[in-house]
Order: structure tokens, then C-alpha cells, then sequence
């Protein structure tokens, strides 16, 4: 089984680059280690007819699972449901339970006497037909799931301890499920001594002979020297975790045997657990 | 004149939640405060057919510039080169500008001992047809511009250093051409007890009587309580620096006078300078 997702990152400030988009770190992180793929990810600022627009492009391209972010607050550049009603074409209305959760937060909250439903309150709770509301163990705004086209949606606010509260709590077990059971295993080695153009057949060599595994190269400090530090990561998948782990594992010995060969220089290893 | 900007960041590392995507934080700050607008940010990996459906879906949305990063270095995963030369049906060989640019870097880095050009050395010198290589102030891999259907591709190495001085040194006077005299200007204000829901309209009305200032909302700390932190992010653009400055303390002053009146507690005022 697979599970490949998309990521859909909406707010503008994150074009003007005012805020760094770690919500797709994080839930790339924590979607890989789920045994998912996260295929693409993609930003759009605050605009129905962009949004709407991804949203299209996103259902071309078919992946299992879509998770955006951002635009499902109280205020006017809160636009994700909209622009979710008017590309797929579904009415849009006050959900009752998303309506009931909206009303029980703000009695918390704020008391009996300031909870009344203003138009910014009830805004959250105008949902598109047929999508769902689900608890929000933090903020005020539900978030959101539907289904188009045998795609799973899941629509969730952009505020990050909301975002990641949710995931927790009510998206992990999704994935688990749509990805089966699935093991990421990763570690790095760090290289000193031999420039990246001299690492690159050493690659080919070994992923040749274990092409389940992926080695990525990164350059790592010492920029402007091809003497400077090479991170090597070696990443796999596998349905058993003694299997990833074991396989990777011959991968970067491997590659130790090659470098030894290859360089006068030293290299570290700096295996990590899997996260 | 306008300058739509859309960014495309190419590697697996930001797909599976290892590296956050700073180089987009960067550049569309960079190119906001220059004038441009970013309008999307795609996030692909590292495999010829995604890059090159990435490319496409740019084209058809017919943006005046589009900067990649990442997939232009020695190793057999850097592809972004190979993908545009495809999705494009340009032919690939060696661009003897390039090829001159790696040979004077491995000389100077590595010696005339080592400065062979072997296969992975010479990939960095594989250009589309049409497209200009030039200079990398700080790593091997040239940087490379070419243009497609009136759009303009700058096509970057994905090190943030070697983004970064290419960037300033060759891209930025490109889009502080393209965009003409723009300046961008803004200013936050903090509301503290205040919900978000409740500073919604207050938003409505000041964005009603001056259109041309963008304000958002941000719900900072204080998540779990409407009662937190709620940041009122204004700003502008104008090609004149003292329009924009003044239009948007226009807003905030309008805001804080609503603000005063709707709220029994206070505000802060966080104004910044222009990035």
C-alpha cells in the first residue's frame, strides 16, 4: 500500500516571506515516518481563484491524501472553505456540528455572556456539502475533511500547535492506515576531504548494487571549497523494520569501504536513530 | 509594471520533513521587497518526470518570472537540468561557458593536479539549448537562465550561500527591473485582549476605507485561549516609498482608534521598519 499525499500551504505570509513554512516540515516529517509520501507541496496565498486553482490542479494529478493549511479563521482573508465550495461546486452552509463545537469553545472560553455567535464565529462553521468537522483540541476553528473524486481531504488551520494538535490526535491514524504498514529508516554520514564530483561514482556505485536505497548528498558548510564537509544521507522504506534498517545499513558500509579506498582523507559517521 | 514571481524548489530532502525550505522565506522576501509578487511556491523531488510536470503547470499559469532551486550539482539525483531540456524539447550538450566557468573553479580549488574534468564534473557544464550559464561566486555548479514562451527561468543551485550570492550579485537588478519602482512597506501591531473573532470586523472596516493596505491577522502564543495574542500585520506597495509608508500608519492609525474603542484592555504597537 501507498499513501501519497500533497501538501497545500495557503497565506500570504508566507509569499511575502515573512513566515517560514514549517508546517511542511512538520508534516512532512511526520507523514514520511507514518510510511506516506508526500509527493508535492504547494503555497498559495489568500485568494479564492488561486486557492481554487491548486485545488484543481491537485485533483489532475491524483495523489491519496491532499492536507492544506491556513485560511479557516474568523476573518475576512480566511478563504479555504469558499474557495473548497466554489471549485467543487458544492453549496455551502452553517454545519450543526461544526456549529455545536464553535458554540461549546467559545462558552469556555469566553463566557456565557461575550459567546454570542457573531458573523465571524459562525463563519467557521459554513462548511462546503458533504464535509465534515472534527474537534479542534486547541483553537477555535473545526477543521475540516472531504472527499472529492476518491481523494481524502483534510483541512486544517494554519496555526501551528493547532495544526499540529490535530494531526496528532485525529490525521496520524489516517495515514497509518492509507500508507499500511510501512518503516522509513535514515542515517547520515559526514565526508571530509573529497569534493562532491569525486563522492558522485561512489553513489552510483553503491545504489547500483542496493537500489532501495536513496543517497542524497548535501553540502554542508566550507561552501566556496570542494575540501568542505559532504553529508551523505541514506534513506529506505520497507514493511519491516529489522529489513530497512539492516538494508541501510549495508549501504553505508559499503560506501565507508569505497571512501576508505578513495580519499586519504578521514570521514565521520554520524548514524542517526530513525525518527 | 508587475513582476509575478513563482518560486519552484526542487529536492527530496524537503519532501520527507529533513530540511525546511528557507530558500523560499528567503527569495520571496528578497523579491517582495524589490517589488515582485510571489505568487506560488512548488515544492517537488528529485525525479525528472515531477520536475518536468512542475514546469509545465508553471507555464500554463504564465507567471513573468520563475526561480528554481536545487538539482544542479555533480550527483546522479541533480536533475533539474536534464528535466528542463526535456519538458521542453531543448536538446542538452556542453555550453562552453559552462564548461570554462567548472574548469577555472576546479583549478582554483583543487589544483592543476586534480582539476580533471571527469564525467560528474562535466555534468554541471550540461546546458539546454538556448540557455546562458553564469557565474557561481561560491560554489562549482554554474547557475543558468534561459527563457521559455516570454518567461524568464533563472535556475539556481539549492546551497542557501550559493543561492544567496548569485541572487543579489545577477538576479536581484533582473526583478528590481521587471517589477519597476515598487516599494513595499509594513508594519504589526499586537492586540492583546482581544479574540480574533472579534478584531474581524474591526478589520472589514479599515480595509473598506483604504483598500490598497492589506492587513492579516496572526494568532501568536496564547493558542488554546481567544484571549492570546493576536498580531495585525499591515502592508503595501507603491512606487513611491513615502506613499506607502504613510497609506499604511494611515491604517494602523485607524485601527488603533477602532481597537481603543471596542476594547476594554490595551494594545501594543510592534511598528517596523521596512524590510
Amino acid at each position: 500500500m501507498v499513501c501519497k499525499a500533497e501538501l497545500l500551504c495557503i497565506g500570504n505570509e508566507l509569499l511575502i516571506g515573512k513566515t517560514t513554512n514549517t508546517n511542511a516540515t512538520w508534516l512532512s516529517d511526520r507523514i514520511t515516518r507514518l510510511g506516506g509520501d508526500v509527493t508535492r507541496v504547494t503555497v498559495v496565498g489568500d485568494e479564492i481563484k488561486t486557492i481554487g486553482a491548486a485545488i484543481r490542479e491537485t485533483l489532475r494529478r491524483n495523489p491519496d491524501l491532499v492536507i492544506t493549511s491556513g485560511g479557516l479563521g474568523p476573518t475576512f482573508d480566511d478563504k479555504t472553505l469558499l474557495a473548497f465550495s466554489k471549485t467543487l461546486r458544492r453549496s455551502i452552509s452553517i454545519n450543526k456540528n461544526a456549529l455545536k463545537m464553535i458554540r461549546s469553545k467559545y462558552a469556555r472560553i469566553l463566557g456565557r455572556k461575550n459567546m454570542r455567535l457573531t458573523q465571524p464565529r459562525l463563519k467557521m462553521a459554513m462548511l462546503p456539502a458533504g464535509a465534515k468537522p472534527f474537534h479542534n483540541p486547541v483553537g477555535t476553528a473545526p477543521a475540516v475533511t472531504l472527499t472529492e473524486r476518491g481523494i481524502k481531504f483534510v483541512i486544517l488551520p494554519g496555526v501551528p500547535a493547532e495544526l499540529q494538535a490535530i494531526f496528532n490526535k485525529t490525521i496520524a491514524d489516517i495515514v497509518r492506515a492509507m500508507a499500511g504498514r510501512q518503516f522509513f529508516y535514515e542515517t547520515s554520514i559526514t565526508v571530509f576531504g573529497l569534493p562532491e564530483s569525486q563522492i558522485a561514482p561512489l553513489i552510483d556505485q553503491v545504489m547500483e548494487k542496493m537500489p532501495t536505497v536513496y543517497i542524497k548528498s548535501h553540502a554542508k558548510g566550507g561552501e566556496g571549497s570542494q575540501k568542505g564537509l559532504i553529508e551523505l544521507h541514506f534513506s529506505t522504506k520497507s514493511n519491516r523494520k529489522a529489513t530497512a534498517m539492516s538494508r541501510t545499513l549495508r549501504a553505508v558500509t559499503m560506501m565507508s569501504e569505497l571512501l576508505g579506498t578513495a580519499s586519504s582523507g578521514s570521514y565521520g559517521h554520524s548514524g542517526s536513530d530513525p525518527r
